[in-house]
């Protein structure tokens, strides 16, 4: 049985998007039992009525409730009864659980995971990988989104590494293509630590480095896992979508201004509803958080019970690939300087 | 008379949109002086039964061609008598020359202008800063956007200073409103170097700092300019254009795939046309050098004769309005710490 934590409260659309994504993951993988995390009595009222198997499915109480405006310093301090600190907790104390998963503030759920559960051995700077879809139906993962602002070489080798394992292992795609975000394609270009994160990964064993990747070619299919470091990473991930997102809201007010065009888009629209399906990022998952010592997945603050589903599924596959022991066994290979 | 330096080589289009586009200026603007930079046979050539002011058109005779793989430091060093080099060169040297437009090598350009011309007082590094549409109709200009790989809070001041200047002697803009790209809207997100900038925007007098922007929003119309390091403002600008052409190619290939789409198309042609030509650079003209002794502006490697006679149209501008003078008298009011 694979135990998995889901965090209740935090996200916009709680608890009603967790509570039916558990419920919907419940159903596709008879080996999985999750704890809800929150107020005991919504949860009861949120279960209330619904079919579900009973006997993997539990209730942790955590009433307390994290404030928009709180540092998650303080979160991580004194909001031990909340639904994502009680989470961490259990998840760090119980051996036979193996995930958590929380759609609440990334602050918080970064700080928590880094003081309260620690590393995989070897790892230096855990990283997120979120996934976007490519142009030509594929996906790819961007590692580092956010988790860390400032970076070395050695961490950017470190995230390729992670981020290919979790590609191959959770994704099943085969030797992923591995580049790094940088201003240019030739090798010399950037700061010096993109040149020695260049060179590092040409050297590093059984990862496919393909080079540079310029930012304008990233949906472009040709790249499994864009390394980067969490501030030009987070800068990649949410200019994608903040620009599809407005082109998707001009393209909608544009249609509305005119009568002809809104027939003409009468008949397209399938192909408008494909699109915006094709481009919602709630379809593909979280962000998982790679190297720490159990596994964390942060769902979009405004997930809905799909995306929250996808979540517990990938939490799923990286405890069921044993992707931590995976990413602990590549990592030794190589010398790391620091930390 | 203004005069202005138009390279004719270097871009994919030359020499005929660069000298279409220097025609075009010419006849827009009367006290308008044009040298075109290039091979003066081919240019004449070009130049053959077109009608234009011979008056105020001058051909500068340079040769040497500037290959593809070069280095940039060999070219400012080894070609000056490519049409560029010799541009920077007669930039510097000549007291009644403005200005040098180009749609060549943006590393070559940048060392060459870094080289030979030199910086404005007070200006510690120049920066780029091209400027994209956005959604309610405006523009955001984003500084900088790839000529310093590395900054200090220092630097990023100064680019704020630069821009804002350029947007309201440019484009009119009053008291254009800066934004600091950075993880979080948050004044403690980043890292060191954004907090400090965070400071030191807040304090600058004359300076409408409105905060942190998150770059999903840098369409959103919030913002007249986002102030970056050259590194993450190279992935916000590219990204952008990326993930706009990537979603219309989408388009378009979904809208092939059958014929009901395509008729619900044909109704809607001229909005595809409408959106299609927002989302064309081209017609939002280059990205300027800002700091530099004299005026440099980078166009396009693709440019047309359109965005050409805009990068032309944005040099006068920026000499018309006396921009140099004007960011040295504002620069010389803070402390900079550095070289």
């Amino acid at each position: 049985m694979i135990k998995i934590l889901v965090d209740c409260f935090g996200g916009d659309k709680s608890p009603q998007a967790p509570v039916e994504g558990a419920l919907r993951a419940l159903k596709a993988n008879k080996d999985l039992y999750i704890l809800l995390l929150g107020d005991e009595a919504l949860l009861q009222k949120e279960l209330q009525g619904k079919a579900y198997d009973k006997s993997r499915l539990e209730i942790v109480h955590a009433p307390e409730v994290i404030g928009c405006d709180e540092k998650p310093t303080d979160v991580v301090r004194l909001k031990r009864n909340s639904s994502m600190m009680k989470g961490i907790i259990m998840l760090r104390d119980c051996d036979d659980i193996s995930a958590l998963v929380s759609t609440g503030s990334t602050g918080a759920l970064v700080t928590g995971a880094l003081v309260r559960l620690g590393r995989i051995p070897g790892v230096i700077r855990p990283a997120f990988c979120p996934i976007l879809p490519t142009m030509n139906g594929g996906i790819v993962g961007i590692c580092d989104s956010g988790a860390n602002v400032e970076v070395t070489s050695a961490h950017l080798r470190q995230f390729a590494i992670m981020a290919s394992l979790y590609m191959e292992n959770v994704y099943g795609v085969k030797s992923p293509r591995v580049a790094l975000l940088n201003v240019g394609k030739e090798a010399e270009k950037g700061d010096d630590i993109r040149r020695e994160a260049y060179g590092l990964l040409q050297e590093t064993e059984g990862l496919n480095f393909v080079g540079n990747m310029e930012s304008r070619d990233l949906l472009s299919g040709s790249y499994d896992i864009v390394v980067a470091d969490g501030f030009s990473g987070n800068v990649l991930v949410k200019t994608t979508e903040g620009t599809a997102l407005e082109l998707l809201k001009k393209l909608k007010k544009e249609i509305f201004s005119r009568a002809l065009y809104k027939l003409g888009a009468l008949l397209m629209k399938k192909m408008f509803a494909d699109m915006k399906e094709f481009m919602n990022y709630q379809n593909y998952g979280g962000s998982v958080l790679l190297g720490t010592s159990k596994v964390v997945v942060k769902g979009h603050g405004s997930s809905n019970a799909t995306a929250v589903e996808k979540c517990i599924e990938q939490a799923y596959k990286m405890e069921v690939s044993r992707l931590s022991g995976k990413i602990e066994a590549e990592i030794a290979k190589y010398e790391h300087y620091e930390d």
